[in-house]
């Protein structure tokens, strides 16, 4: 008699081996569009765990190589995971940043034996490092001597998680301080030492500048004068030596993890305790810049002419929202009036269209915060502010936030025009003029487009906004609404501008 | 005393540079989204001539530099007319594709003395090039003895003009054709000796096969069996030399411009007279199929079950649509099945995505074709035929048809996902099963979706389309109405599918 | 009992693909430098009957995928085969140009069953085409119209072998031609109806220009003003339909394989004859001019003084060398003033460093030429002009020539540097003068430096030359050895210079 | 009367303001090769004060992009002294690496008013950071647990001067340390500490790995079995957080400044102090290794066959070589043999090819140490340690050396080919038996070769060595010359190679 004992072996495919991979760095999401033959990956992710959201707007399968911190292209089946973990560890080890893996079509349906494969487990948390000690003495000397010191809390602190020591820097030294974009909310934006009230005189006057995580980049006006003083001494807080002393020397250079180095920082303030005073020149140059700065916007936002204008929209946006709401904004004049109108009040609490100002990104990012907001049961509300412009790039991911069910109150300040528009009657006075392709300006979009009736489209809310009172009903209603988006379709003037600034020179980047 | 002559330097900026770069290579139309400092460059444009249509979303700014077929970016202002005439000369001579020119924001601003700047000529129509004549000799030698012949006519014969001569080789030489997608219109898809409807079986029989402009790629199977005989011979003709014999090796290579080289295959046939007889088995068994396959068609197109299915959808569109419409499509078996249904009857009035599938070109092409129309008072009404997947890529250009009162008419085969959705009532019960992101499949998106409200949103026409009555009507009313676009959202059978194919190989690629 | 039959499965590897798809497309050498795993691969060409030529020096791994005509990654190793094909197919059809297949070592080394490969055969010549008989018309009507006509005969008139009918349409139609570099010995350099010795007047002056297979770029001046007549008539003829009219506007564009139009061209004149006359004003100024610039010439070259200068050099060269040896070249003056002097009598006979001037091809040109005159038993000589600079690029070169006892003939004309260097009198008191990095002209090389015995280090022969008896007698010792490679080391003045030009501008694209 | 005052603004050529940015850099010395337009930035450096060295053979123009660091081109003339101090520090912060700058011909002849162009001041020295003190202690807890500790250092510690306290950490805690090729010389490879001898034991038994700087790519198998225990537990210390946990997770990641966080180290040690024992088992078994495998070296060392094997070659070398001289070395079994066989004595005295294994480095390398050290005079010598095959990729650089008089000696180990070549018999039986190209292995290069007359050639040294004397005498030579550059053409035994390997698998690698 012949015994014959078969080995079975269990194959594995490419899709299933990308799913284990991601499933075992601990992946929770995954976003994506399917087609074949993502669609294979996406119901794998699914089976490992993993939580599935497909969109509907797609930029550049490839394009993003360029703009990754790190591109891979497995040379086998089996080289998946250790490619997969490479880039999520990649993604948030040093400066995070996405990262790339190109996956060839013939490699997501291969087959591979399953005991060939071998899964890295999941990576540790990303170390930290200190900066040196001459250096930290270096600082509070600096510190120390200043006579208008200004703390810059960047993006690199919200990512630190360093709000718990800079609230010490701020409240125990008594130092002034002022968010970039990304870094509002690392303290609240309404704390009486924030200084964006008076963000230009404070950056031009300021002699010791202290960048908690900040770049001087064009958002910052490189650290160039007429905007900042040819004189200023640099304090800089950085993970990424690269980025020390760029555009600006350093005058001190504190490379490491900005929570840990603000902790160096204050040990060193407590062992030789030092307050700058509260009644200085400087402080007082900069609360009465504040005072006239909030008269001027609070004029503005008192406005009572319709159509309205941008102070009061926030205005009252800004009276309704909850404190810890998450603020998502992308366009021009929407996102920098915006920044200085809606307060953060708790840290990473605020996604914009960032140092790039890529535009179509806002409501791709209000899908991912609201789905993970559920899921972890915060109560928060994803808040979307955009331009009309804006919202045009990827407006049909309204559908995915009505199919999710996902809360997002999405708040079109709509001006017709990227930059500005015109009204009705200018358009149809243009129109009776000629051809629109010969006559209306590049900038003008259809006046008065119904925005909000794409979100009913799908089922969502949608409120046409032309006065203060539809305003706050409208938000009202919405924030009640905790189980579907909405839109505020909020016409403002198309005239409406920025109030006067001190420096027209680039504007845009009014912080 | 003293005479003084000041010389007046004229400068022109960068912006006005492009402009009349563009203007003096007969440029007529810039497509384009506004933004620093893209805004300069659109209203030079507009000032020397040329027409701005501002769109809504742009992919990959520098992706599409990887895809062109010329790329570059001048050296200094004085070189940008050259570099222009060279992108426009590229991208019509030889075989057509886009060109990207990367010019810095900076020389957009910049200034330089006008006298500097010297613009080329608009430059001449493509060359025209024949095969050798030994060559025609032996295509029609080939011709002559084949048992089994096929043309197949692709975009290449369309971009050529050729349709003049390729019809006199079908009804004086009595050929069975075939189109490519692109290639569908060169002659009419409803002409007697078109095979369509017996696609498979002519590729798979053919024993010679006339490739007129049209390549082996993988919507052809790539030449190969088992969808190709082994022993096909293939008569090739293209314009391009690298083209020829690409996987499959030519048996007579006819290098030259289509149009030119049907002349000469005619004038051999014309000195030396031949026509392949209509009795032939050949004709025999590809009427037979052809009949058969139309009685399938029509079987599901007559069906009168609600949801609706694709066949007879297109069945209805296809007897209410003007015969000189341009169809736009995109989608998977929205594009694939529309193709088989929805004849073309004149060439170069079709624009599908094309060799790479890509989704979020079509509302984009519809724009562009309907201005040009629209421009040229041909009374031509543009058709955008989307899948529901497919529509959510751009969809908001719907605003810019509003905007422009450009009347595409865009129908939404809406099967609830991507390949195919689910109905309501199954969607309600995957919520009850739990998170929608852990349950519902990945092809699937919000059930009933009413895109059509997309369109009311800025003033077009919306209608929601359940059945045959719904659908003659929406279609007839959008056609009589030629001030707005309209979209017919057609509910279907989210089950709907293609009919048997007797090659579940590669379905996707059904030409 | 059991009987057991096992199942053979006949495996190859990926070299072995390689070698045997290079094979099956008739590839008959492979040069290259050995290293894991290139060494798998040479060994695997060896067995298929490819010849391997061992090589010294290489360039830029992944960089040549830039400048490549056709670039690939086979996606497994069944697909090797193809892309081969492709490679070499687009190497040779349309503009011919340079392929890169990137294969990872882990393919090389892979391995895969013998049967799931399949070889395509070898593919066919080139495909030829013709241009438009309108065209054909339209160019002979301008010829017979041109007062100053002048053809120009460039390298891809070489490539398409058209010199028999290039040499009709100069002696039977009697007009003036000049060659390109790459475009010498199409007809033969001391032909009577070469004006080369009146180039920059015959470009200058003429009023029709034919260009066969020649390109309007750097070398040619563009065939822009001063170089050129504002008026100038271009008759183009190229394969290539996005050449035509580059730069300047084609009065008549060709396009077609360049022996196939100028056949078309004799066609015309056949049938309606015409001679332009040997007695115009036109020839009697080019005659003119040529006869002053060849005593001119003829002047430098008779000069005794030593060291000697390029043109008595070359004058000697000139003398001695073989009518049907292949002239290689490389360097800056010794490039440019060779191909004035040094004739070519036949096509396809010299090979220099082109369009881009790229330094460090040359000694693998003669590498590459030499293993093919021998292996076809030509008895063709390869002599490389080298300038002393450029032989520093691959110098090394010269073991492989002695390993496989190639009998290259190399003359370094030797200047000292770089455009020019400094005798060893000066470089002695610049030796005093301080350390040479800092007074040392970044143009100087070692003076007098013994290339020579880089040879003789590998036992082929050296020869010092200070006079022109002493280069007579080397170049004849080294002709008469069919054995072994000779280097002459030709010391020249380092002041030597080109004769006067008439346009300083672009001295270095003198043709 | 009329007064006229002319202003005159003063012009810089782009040539001069790149020089005068790296001369603001602190920049020494420029390296290049010129030809149109290098020639004028390399005199415009030597007039800013940077000393130029011109070289003779080039890689790839634009391919060095790929493997930059930092890649940029300058948007203006005046933008290139921020691009230029961009690169410089770039390439010495955080991880050093090359940096390449763009700058078209254009820009450097073009001219721009003087008072435009701003230099950012020399860029200060690299920031310097430190790892968490708690990581610090686990760091300290895990070492003082390990059973068979085993420090590797790489060149991460020679680059960041961390030598002292290595020392130190090797000589109080006495623990067995391992150097990577970079990172021999730290501490004295012939340090009683230095487990080199028993390199492959010492990796597969350790149970504690303390990364010093170095990284696990393939020259430490990637820290996998079978080379590593799988349960190793690693400390790393790197400054480049991605490249904590690559490969194989780190129980302690202690991400800083190599020299610094050692400092931390040191500094838990002395508060708590702790020895590792000398007479422990670990020590007892890797004493026993090296002890054997120096005595097989030995051995290997000790044969007075000829031809020499290269453990004789190295061994004598060693004996004679001052312990302070520059290392450098290139190819393949003379580099692997070569870096266990020559001992360094001092940090930073090595370059090899590196990571990557490039070819043709080797003299570049050379050249620029020697050219530093006779400018710091320091009396070093340069020993640069070739294959013969490394050194056909860029030998003409020998050139470079006697021009400037700069005393390298150049030992190449030829053994007629790649890996191994043939006798000069072997080779003569083999041209007998056909073709070269057909029957010589790819491997072999022309046996016995005379590099040593290549330097002849130029006026340096040449020595054939066959015998021990030979090699002796001729290294004393060249040592008592400080004038001149050498080569010592040394013929080894084709078929000598590596003493047995335990572990075949990577043999390459072998540190």
């Amino acid at each position: 008699m012949l015994l014959s004992r078969s080995k079975v072996m269990e194959e594995v495919t490419g899709a299933q081996i990308i799913a284990e991979a991601l499933k075992s760095q601990n992946v929770e999401y995954m976003f994506g569009i399917v087609g074949v033959p993502i669609i294979e990956v996406a119901m794998a992710a699914q089976v490992a765990g993993i939580k599935y959201v497909g969109m509907r707007n797609e930029q550049a399968v490839e394009a993003c190589r360029l703009y990754s911190k790190f591109a891979a292209r497995p040379g086998s089946l089996a080289m998946i995971p250790a490619v997969v973990e490479k880039a999520v560890r990649s993604s948030i080890y040093g400066r995070p940043g996405a990262c790339y893996i190109d996956i060839p079509g013939d490699m997501v349906n291969g087959r591979v034996e399953q005991t060939s494969v071998r899964f890295p487990s999941c990576c540790p948390p990303p170390p930290v490092s200190l900066a040196s000690s001459q250096e930290i003495a270096k600082a509070s000397r600096v510190l120390r001597e200043a006579q208008r010191p200004l703390l810059i809390i960047g993006k690199g602190a919200a990512y630190g998680r360093a709000e718990k020591g800079i609230r010490e820097l701020v409240e125990v030294m008594g130092l002034p301080f002022l968010p970039t974009p990304m870094g509002k909310g690392v303290l609240p934006d309404d704390h009486p030492s924030c200084v964006s009230a008076a963000r230009s005189r404070s950056l031009l006057q300021a002699d010791v500048v202290v960048l908690l995580g900040a770049r001087l980049n064009w958002m910052l006006h490189f650290g160039f004068p007429p905007r900042f003083s040819p004189h200023v001494k640099v304090i800089q807080v950085d993970l990424c030596a690269e980025e020390l002393s760029n555009n600006v020397r350093a005058t001190v250079a504190l490379l490491g993890d900005v929570r840990a180095v603000v902790g160096q920082l204050l040990q060193s303030f407590r062992s030789d305790p030092w307050r700058y005073p509260s009644d200085s020149a400087w402080w007082v140059t900069l609360r009465e810049k504040m005072a006239s700065n909030a008269q001027i916007s609070k004029r503005l936002a008192l406005r009572t002419t319709l159509p309205m204008n941008y102070y009061t929209v926030f205005q009252h946006m800004a009276e309704l929202l909850p404190r810890d709401c998450i603020i998502v904004s992308e366009g021009a004049n929407t996102m920098d009036i915006g920044r200085t109108m809606l307060h953060n009040h708790y840290p990473r609490h605020r996604l914009d269209a960032g140092t790039f100002g890529t535009m179509g990104v806002g409501l791709g990012f209000a899908v991912a915060a609201a789905v993970l907001e559920r899921s972890q049961q915060t109560g928060r509300r994803v808040v979307c502010v955009e331009g009309d412009s804006a919202f045009g790039f990827s407006g049909m991911e309204v559908e995915t936030m009505c199919r999710y069910k996902l809360p997002v109150i999405i708040i079109i300040i709509n001006n017709n025009g990227i930059y500005s528009g015109v009204g009705p009657e200018t358009w149809r006075e243009m129109e009776k003029m000629g051809e629109l392709t010969t006559v209306a300006p590049p900038v003008t979009l259809l006046p008065e487009a119904r925005y909000e009736q794409v979100m009913c489209a799908f089922g969502g809310r949608g409120y046409l906004v032309r006065t203060v009172e539809e305003l706050r009903s409208a938000l009202q209603q919405s924030l009640a609404d905790i189980a579907s988006p909405s839109i505020l379709n909020v016409l403002i003037d198309p005239a409406s501008d920025r109030k006067q600034q001190e420096f027209p020179w680039l504007t845009r980047s009014s912080l």
